[in-house]
């Protein structure tokens, strides 16, 4: 069934990339983890927009071969030398305390502390993001210079954490659409004080969902806000059933920046989902990377495990792990742009347009050409500024609506945008030249 | 079954293209149109050289979707200033008056005049082509360079034409072969004093079936010498089974000036015609463009409209739109020449050659190599100047004859002219080595 | 069924490539010919190393479309002039004489003399090496720098040969696996002193045999030394039933020099030795030429002849006729080195290494992946040197181990050495994460 009121442009509103922006600025202070306090007040945020499901699994919980850990949960932290001045501040920047640290209050040798740090020498002023979820341990994370200038002195060490017995917290959202089919939509949200990643995506999926509010549509669109890799793991093994309805999704990350726009495949290559978003890509007048999945990146590693493979992709602008501010403190707010987080969701909105409205029509007059001067449809056409590409468009559609090619089908072959496609096919249904076959099918 | 005498050899004549061009000559004076009696003296010409059925369709007549137009003759025409002088004069060439021109015979001011006035501000010396067959108008085509000398002056305009109840024209040859299958050779026949566009094609197709006369073919050949778009149409309103018949077929224009040659594939994309062409051309020594199938075009966009979907491809020699003299005067006699009618000709039966000998031969000893040195075969051709490729031929062969490729699949795969495996089958099967599967299909 | 116990590892020794070198230059001086006694010692010398069985096929016996030659043996060939010197002297190198000339005892002018001299202009210093072995003749081979000082003299000629009743002569060696699937490797045995072309592929395949007894393997190993085309018609003619069981193999041959390496592609083109050779040669850091099959070449046009289309294909260094050495004395035991016979050793047990091993595992822990750090494998392998590829080898592999995919499959998809996956999968199996399914099939 096409439901034919889904126009992309619906879900788009002026300063769109300045509201996702400024949503971003907000979560990008808070300290988040794969458990704990900065998630939840994270979600409270979203919620603040839509009617976010809050989800809460207690530590122990077996989700397929893992476990849910402690909740981490950080109050304060610092680094004091003899003169009692902090060198290093958790209050400043969270990305200080490596995420998962046990609770410490010492004082130690400059020897003893360096066994602790972190730094990147060949990005001397940025500090690293790190982590130890699975390993009991504790450090600090700083920039190498300020690493270099430290005294052989005696340094109070304070990381005020906790590691207890609690919950590990995701956000779900449905939209409700004509069918239970669905689209998946998935933002890791364990990231602390990282704009681009992934503040941009959590904030993006939050105004898309926001937008759809009302919206009618083909599909229903889960949205889900998780930790990376056990949040996705537990999402999975508590939905199994639910994984059943999913038709497309995308996991979106680091969609603020400057670069790609980068699309990874699903496992199975060629799906709606991929197809649809490459040709939105290809038609973007940027210089889209298209890759091949491979089983490293973000959740669609779990998405795309053999037991599930479901037809789910990667939308990100640079690549991950591509880029020098990856994982660092350069992933701040200045790295990402209103007007980049406009063009990304822009994109996916436009292919959202294309699984919505992607639809087999039938050419009512197959034997030879129709005439389409008596019609007025050439002269109707002629005025548009793009006439070449609507007469061509016509042409392409009457010849491939053979009940075998889809709309998308004919994008792909005549090389013009689906969106020409759709609105040339709507026009030659409505001076009944075509048919719609979806709903017989 | 494989008729074996055919040659292309046997289609091809000394001086064959100066023949054409001479014909072609003959034609390009008449003022055609998509019906009137430019269209019968045109027949008229043809039906000298090949036992022409000319039909006449009425006005009024439905053909699918279309109607057949009034019919549209012209005896006169200039525009007159008030010296008397003829600024412009069909008789000078009948380009100057845009086809299917309404009757005119007024007084009007140059500022009237000039919305009647077609020219190529870009191309300043030459007379555009301009029609008007479903929208009642007149108008004059000239010079741009003689449209910015006309004077503020008063003009006698004439257009003495004619619309009225008739005929649309067409011409039909049937060259019968062995079996009932046809190959379709199709050419439009409504240009005015176009020379390559499309008298060239006209031209050579009625030598190709008057030569073709008395030769033994596996296939029948019909040649469809029709107005453009409403003649293709018309055709196959009128002959829906036969088109069942249709195994093979060729649009055919502009194929006498110096460019491509230039292949544009039928929708199916892969057929045999499309390999048999796309093998000669390769072997041509020349360079030529191969282009997937698009629903702009000439008549194929008829004959592959999906409710015949018939394997029908076009041949030209430039591309269509892409020559600075396509729909101008500039495309004369001077445009086409002997030469490039002889090679396109020659083309098309090298083609034919294919279609007509494509077989499957059976290796008779398909276990290991047979003794070629015993039989002398290897000296046989080591005297040919080709011995190295005649070599490399009978290996081919002989590996390849299981029953599944044909030698058109064979002389793909060992990059040779399909010429010089068919002759060294031929050999093999007169040495016992091969056996011909076709009559056992 | 996977015999877990293969590693191409085994199969090389220390100084593989002297001693591979050593048996070559000693087999190098016998004059072979497509039977007789050459053919005879030289199996002698094989038969040191390994169980070789030495078969007789007499003159006259049919094979296919064939019939074994007469023997041919040579004792002694010379040209003198008037003053008594050798000019020619068949005990310096055995390439002077003609392979298959028949006995000549004359004294005969120097223009009745070169009617029956080879030499190369281009190449005036090297002696051709020439045949004949299906037309009577008698001819000597010289360089061309020598047979233009030659004095208008009178020259007693010799060539003591013989061309009797007798027999065609071959080796052949079965290594018995667990199976009695075969794998069939070829080397032609009837090149006299050509070092590369084909002392060294028959060298290298002896040690291979050898070193391969007492190995447990899952395929036999079936190894064939016969004079080029009729030895391999003979075989094939002699072992039709056993040809049922071959399911991968090589013509092994010119294997000495720095080129390539080069693998030509069994006529069904995309085997699992095609696949298997390809990619090892690909990971070799080399840079190979893959071509894919042609019937002109090796014993390969013989056991890729449409009657039996095997999967073998060509293993070479440089690729045969394209390089100046080729049947020329240049072909001595200065172009084949004990480092490219070692190196082409390797890349051939590699290839058996994954032909033996290639296999199907499932991953037991399909949804989501498994945690693969509680395990320590992450950590296992972080201390390698190919942690990074190992890792990535473990996400491959548990991604794509879902029934259908092999190891092979996996490495192609991966990018990375079949070698790296296979250790990866067992390391994964011992962890209880793989299971393999070969038992199952």
């Amino acid at each position: 069934m096409n439901v034919r009121g889904f126009r992309w442009q619906r879900l788009v509103a002026r300063h769109i990339g300045d509201q996702i922006f400024a949503l971003a600025a907000k979560i990008y202070p808070i300290c988040r983890s794969i458990t704990g306090n900065g998630v939840r007040h994270t979600l409270y945020e979203l919620r603040r927009h839509i009617a976010l499901k809050i989800h809460e699994v207690p530590t122990g919980t077996a989700v397929f071969d893992w476990t849910i850990p402690r909740e981490w949960n950080i109050r304060d932290a610092y680094i004091k030398n003899e003169s009692g001045e902090k060198v290093v501040d958790f209050a400043k920047s969270n990305l200080h305390v490596m995420s998962y640290s046990v609770p410490v209050q010492r004082r130690i040798s400059l020897s003893e502390l360096k066994d602790h740090l972190y730094t990147l020498p060949g990005q001397p002023d940025l500090i690293p993001y790190r982590t130890s979820y699975y390993r009991e341990d504790w450090a600090f994370c700083m920039a190498h210079h300020q690493f270099e200038s430290l005294q052989d002195d005696t340094y109070d060490v304070l990381i005020d954490s906790s590691l207890t017995e609690g919950y590990l917290t995701y956000g779900e959202y449905l939209h409700k659409g004509e069918t239970q089919d669905e689209f998946l939509f998935s933002a890791h949200i364990c990231h602390p004080s990282l704009a681009n990643d992934n503040c941009s995506g959590v904030a993006l999926l939050t105004y898309l969902a926001e937008r759809m509010a009302g919206l009618r549509t083909r599909y229903s669109y889960r949205f889900l806000f998780a930790p990376g890799t056990i949040g996705a793991i537990t999402w999975l093994a508590r939905n199994e059933d639910t994984t059943q309805r999913i038709k497309h999704g995308l996991v979106v990350s680091m969609v603020g920046d400057a670069g790609g726009p980068t699309y990874k495949r699903s496992r199975r290559g060629n799906t709606l989902i991929d197809r649809a978003i490459v040709h939105v890509l290809k038609h973007s007048g940027l210089e889209p990377a298209i890759l091949d999945f491979s089983p490293y990146g973000y959740d669609e590693r779990q998405y795309c495990s053999p037991g599930f493979n479901l037809p789910v992709g990667l939308f990100q602008r640079s690549r991950f792990g591509e880029i020098p501010q990856y994982h660092t403190s350069a992933d701040n707010l200045d790295f990402i742009r209103p007007a980049h987080l406009s063009e990304s969701y822009r994109l996916i909105t436009q292919t959202l347009d294309v699984i919505e409205n992607d639809t087999i029509y039938i050419n009512l007059l197959p034997k030879c050409e129709p005439q389409l001067g008596r019609r007025g449809l050439y002269g109707a056409v002629g005025g548009d500024k793009d006439a070449a590409a609507a007469n061509m468009a016509m042409l392409w559609i009457l010849n491939l609506s053979d009940g075998v090619h889809s709309l998308l089908d004919i994008a792909e072959r005549a090389e013009l945008p689906f969106e020409v496609i759709r609105r040339t096919a709507e026009r030659l249904e409505q001076y009944g030249l075509l048919r719609d076959s979806s709903g017989e099918r």
